[in-house]
């Protein structure tokens, strides 16, 4: 079958490799849609995120949904020809993390698309059965795809607590932004207002349902609109979005991190948190948010089609992840269909 | 009666005033003993904390207890003759904070010793019946006042969600931190690291039962031991243990922030925050604390005793808050007795 | 001005009384629309719930709205002009569940239209101004009287732990048991099906947007739906239904009880609640439901219009708990406008 | 090996059978220590449980700890010569309850001594490594066997979400009633009452260090104690006890429900459930108390070994289920020594 590596920074080659098989409690999936993720191309542009670096040529893609080929041994809760979504990380099942249901906390977990674990720009992927999740006839693959940022945006929804009345501020609105908006709107949190610098976004912020959409160029909202949120979400990664995330806070209120910086330290005024009482979640990936979102797509409750931007062969990939690398005035959401 | 004012800084003098009246609801209270706090001795050497200005001259101590010397109309729930601990901070009764139960957040809210607010370094205090607390005859009156630190230690296990099987780790072994370190045993928590640069305070918190007191002088915790712990207390207000949270929490792990810092901005791990999926509370002031208070002092079951370290008169509160403010190498609770 | 009481059983009258006054802190309100709830008609028809009994005549009605036309003593937070809905149930705010923020459970709760306090079933009435809430011009003053309803079905969601995905049960197709069903819609919980005996309900079920509405003459759900839901909430107090709810619970389900019933001793199947490990809540009012509920209002995420089948004058207060009472087949919600 | 086989209602015979292999994952365990259940007494006597029935001879035994004698394949985390209490259901680890923390409702669970899965009455058995766990050398072997129900005590406590200050009382003073006893006296709240019929079992409560232990024959609590208790445990499993919950509790107070009953269905005051907004929780088995419980032993904050009153070796194992069964005048736990 043919899979997308990425030989070295912004250089990927379409490769021949064997098919694989499914073991004991896996399926093997004829891959159909995978949403390319910001950490695709972060590992594209540099070869590394972090601690996790590429060492060997890398198969990306961790956002996959198609269709069940062939069911291993012991399966019985799914079926060939179930179309599927992918929840790309397995945890390790045994340690306390997993046992407690924070299997997102896993350290064993494997995750595709971390080196050295390939990722999804394949024809076909083996995967175990109950991290595969079957979708009726009308969810599309691509939504079926993305499923996986909008898991991000229900964990940060379910980490911050929303609830009904709340007003909330989600600052950046890149997808996983935007994923959490649509998240709020599905659970009665509809005051939401998302803040960028890039119109594009906005426009699409709008587009899906945004109280309110605030250029962060023409406007400071840590000054014009301190205090007046109960849950802020912060998924731009920027030390002055981070900052920001206490100011704009009321009392009691709760601030959601998504975003990673490349910063070691950033500023926080910790007396604000102090001072108002505030709660700080961090949100690391996700855990059990899979058959909540086949919920909501089933019943028509989000729509993720307006998110997808363009759609790519697997042996154009590497356009894809260009395209997703250059492009965010005009690219939310980048599809490779293998 | 007297009553001794902060006339400015560093000046405390007392004064005639005329004895207070109960109104409806209230209770007088001879005050028979009172906590003297660090924002107390704030005050008392700086003249302000943050936006608090001691503009005319102000009566300090928000730590007290007594015994009611009359009841004001309407009062069938207190006795003339009942030894009462003190809330000193009087709510609103009627925001949305206040009636969620989150009266600590109260804007409104009345609270001694915080300008123009007076306090209770006095002999006589009129007080809302309902934030007295009947205390038995065998807790002294000088554990009665203690009930308001203790409640910021309460307070601060419960907004860390402390739990049995907690390894916790406090930083800062002052009052608040001891007073935490006692909170978090009464309630099936042993494993405490107390952390601080003074061994007085050190061999108190070993006294306490800490399992273990670090001289931060010698050891750089956010090292040594980074990543131990599940439940992490900052109450030393000091940007250097501040930035340690994060590290000592581990994955999934609770971060409770307790102190205010002298600094606007404060560098803080946000990606660790994420990566760790951590949970970060402000804690301010407390909230229906005093009820479980007096319930575990009643049983024996927090011992604050050993906390007192010195006695002045009301006369003397000048000293009290100049022992208080010079020498933290030999006190760790200096009490006023009026 | 004119108020309706409740002579003795069956029997209404409209007196003429004196205007009232709003003391400190209270606001006078012309009332202009009033709905009819079960207990209002349970006194009508028995005199008496419970232990509540109907010693002296009576002014029913305790789900009122209308304009602010007098402001007592130091209200500044709201004005003449303000159209308001009124939370009817007035809490002592100094208990131990007051200042918790559980004021429903207050014992000394000053409630409209429980015996001996009067309620709302008159031209003008004085209420403390924070129990009365603004609402915008396009929400009508019978869907601000409303909320009082629509705040039990708040509250039932909330002690349920309402959440996405949730697959609900409603037993009970009456006002409450409506109301749920819209608290759950509007926050994300669409898939929720309504249990009843009166075709003209189950048909209100469906218009107002039930998954399922089924007649429980023809069809015993405690047999044919065991163990298919998340989530079960009796508001029908009927001894049949109520055995019913540990049934209908799967594994780990919750279940809500509302609805009171005639009998000392219901027959429940405890096993089920242990070898489930269900959570059952009881639901007792309401607490801080009124800023949402305005919320949604504002918004127009429930729409309670439907729920109202018909209006009578105050002057004809009796027809409309006649109403009320006899005509289950036809009426819903009966509103009273003074 | 040895093992004790239950033939038919009240026969038990020692076997000879092969020595289990540890399979993938496991480690063989040298049993050395294992409780008597009241389940396993109730096997004993009537050869099934509800819908669970003894069709070929069984054996009993569920509450082992003992010595690892060997790793299988993959085994890392324990080595041979680690004493281990062995918690005895292992869930499907794949199921939605598994995933999200609540593997004790595992429908797909093999749990020891349930037919038609052996338990633990041998000399050795095969078993997942991670549901073993090591206990340091000044725990006994039979401390580490009862973690097995003071794990329901902890759970039932976790349940009730048990917290400082609260008024507990238990029904039913058995080994669970006992070990929730333990349970919460470990997490700071003593004001404990236990209520039986047995004195025996009431002097071991007071032993145990029970606030109070009320003879149920001369005293209904259900009326002399209504409203008293923040927090009710029902363990006896009785009609009578199980309507007196709701009448203990306080308004806003919570029941747990421990004990099964043989009736189908029991009178409960559903209308106290709403009145008093109860929270009912029902406990079935437990999940993730294991490490906790290692931990309250291995620091001596609950002390097991006065609830053992009698020995057995594995070939008499048939005298401690009639031990167990027949003398609760004398008898909490019977332990079997392998």
């Amino acid at each position: 079958m043919k899979a997308a590596y990425l030989e070295s920074a912004l250089r990927v080659r379409t490769r021949d490799v064997p098919e694989p098989h499914p073991g004991p409690g896996e399926v093997l999936v004829r891959v159909q849609s995978v949403g390319v993720c910001a950490s695709d191309v972060h590992y594209y542009e540099h070869g590394r995120i972090g601690r996790y670096v590429v060492r060997e040529p890398l198969i990306l893609g961790h956002e996959p949904a198609g269709e069940i080929v062939e069911v291993g041994p012991g399966v019985t809760t799914r079926a060939v020809g179930n179309r599927v979504s992918i929840e790309p990380g397995v945890p390790c099942r045994t340690c306390a993390h997993c046992r407690a249901g924070d299997y997102n906390l896993c350290s064993d977990v494997v995750f595709m698309a971390t080196p050295p674990v390939h990722g999804a720009f394949v024809e076909y992927a083996a995967h175990p059965a109950d991290f595969t999740y079957p979708i009726p006839a009308h969810v599309s693959m691509d939504e079926a795809a993305l499923i996986e940022p909008l898991s991000v945006g229900l964990f940060a929804a379910r980490r911050g607590r929303a609830r009904l009345g709340d007003r909330a501020v989600i600052l950046g609105a890149g997808p996983i932004g935007l994923m959490t908006l649509l998240a709020l709107r599905s659970q009665g949190v509809p005051d939401v207002t998302l803040v960028d610098v890039e119109p594009f976004r906005l426009a699409k912020a709008n587009k899906l349902g945004a109280a309110d959409a605030v250029d962060a160029r023409s406007e400071d909202v840590g000054i014009t609109r301190a205090g007046q949120f109960d849950l802020v979400f912060e998924t731009a990664g920027n030390p002055v979005t981070l900052t920001q995330t206490t100011r704009l806070a009321r009392r009691g209120g709760r601030v959601v991190l998504v975003g990673m910086t490349a910063d070691a330290l950033t500023p926080i005024d910790t007396n604000e948190v102090v001072d108002k009482a505030l709660d700080v979640a961090g949100v690391f990936r996700y855990a059990n948010t899979w058959p909540v979102a086949v919920d909501l797509l089933t019943r028509g409750l989000v729509d993720l089609k307006p998110l997808v931007t363009a759609h790519f062969d697997l042996k154009d990939a590497g356009h894809a992840l260009e395209a997703a690398r250059t492009r965010k005035d005009t690219h939310v959401k980048v599809m490779v269909r293998p």
